[in-house]
């Protein structure tokens, strides 16, 4: 029997839930696979509205696994300098077989070095804060880039996870794994891009970030 | 200032992680709100993965809230029949403003008598199962019934969530949040329902269930 994947998920106080959960219900169904919650302390830890999902596992019992996951969230900007993260993302990285972020999740890729030569996306409102750490960011949905993988924002981590589930079993089991998950995205309405939305909500959201970045 | 809008989410073992954070992510945006994840304890409740999200509240501590929402997931035939779950349901139906769910949860309300005269959906794969307490069952992505929102499953969480946001709040109130979370779908195949995908992928998901509803 082929050894069990290990995919470890980063957790940190205000976590955006949907980043880690779209991407969770996908790679979940690796077979023979085992998913960690992964953070500094064994512990509960809180999205931004009070959600709170367990950390079962710590840096140092988790120094290694096949798939990591950064996922984004308001609270990323909190860990960007702390050292036992960046130590463990790079520790990480260095024998993983897919390195992956979500969202704001790419600053984390960033802020350890490794993106420098790399193309990578992140979520669309993060673009500038990413481009001092890469000087390649595209509008991509998700970025392969050797054996990193970045998304846009938030629910753009189903996408990405599907499209990893198929390179990690295969395309035929990535399918049946979309209509397990019913997922035949009829969103209400056609805002879910800077492409597509108005100017003035693209707006009001840069100018809402500003404000959370000035406290 | 207006009241705060209570959201009461269940908890059961084996639930669907997505069912519950999709709707979350874009419900926990409701200006001046608060999100309960109710159960018949308080307890961290463990998805059929291992991914545990803590029961903040218990069936006797929230009997009444704004927005009532019953996620789905294996777990669910497991409390069709628990007389406490059902009759908070029903309490809590009684008061609420909205009670929606999400995928298989549509059948915690078929057994608490509530979708008799309705015009509900479900998991593609649950609809002969709710059409023992429901004889209207649509195609929908989301179905309006009065007061009762059904979605079809996991992912159209998230579709709904949406449109209820909208009718919470504002149109262009929820077209923010959607940009926020930039869902701009992009699945990487076309097989999320069972119009798109190929007849044996649909017919593998259909004899697994009758499996697992076996043993």
């Amino acid at each position: 029997m082929e050894d069990e994947t290990k995919i470890a998920i980063l957790l940190f106080d205000n976590f955006t839930a949907l980043d880690v959960v779209g991407l969770y219900e996908v790679l979940s169904k690796i077979p023979n696979s085992r998913i960690y919650f992964v953070s500094e302390t064994v512990r509960a830890y809180k999205d931004s509205k009070g959600l709170q999902i367990i950390a079962d596992s710590s840096f140092d019992s988790l120094p290694a696994a096949d798939i990591i996951v950064l996922p984004g969230g308001f609270g990323i900007d909190a860990i960007l300098n702390n050292s036992r993260v960046i130590n463990w993302v790079k520790g990480v990285h260095a024998q993983s077989k897919w390195t992956v972020s979500v969202c704001s999740g790419a600053l984390l890729l960033g802020a350890a070095g490794l993106l420098k030569d790399c193309t990578a996306t992140t979520h669309w409102n993060r673009k500038e804060q990413l481009a001092q750490y890469c000087s390649n960011i595209t509008d991509d949905r998700y970025v392969v880039d050797g054996k990193i993988i970045t998304s846009a924002g938030v629910s753009a981590g189903i996408d990405m996870a599907l499209y990893l589930l198929s390179l990690v079993t295969n395309e035929t089991y990535a399918k049946v794994v979309q209509l397990g998950m019913e997922y035949d995205p009829q969103p209400p309405f056609n805002t879910g891009s800077p492409r597509t939305a108005p100017k003035e909500l693209v707006d009001l959201i840069k100018n809402q970030r500003k404000i959370n970045a000035a406290t």
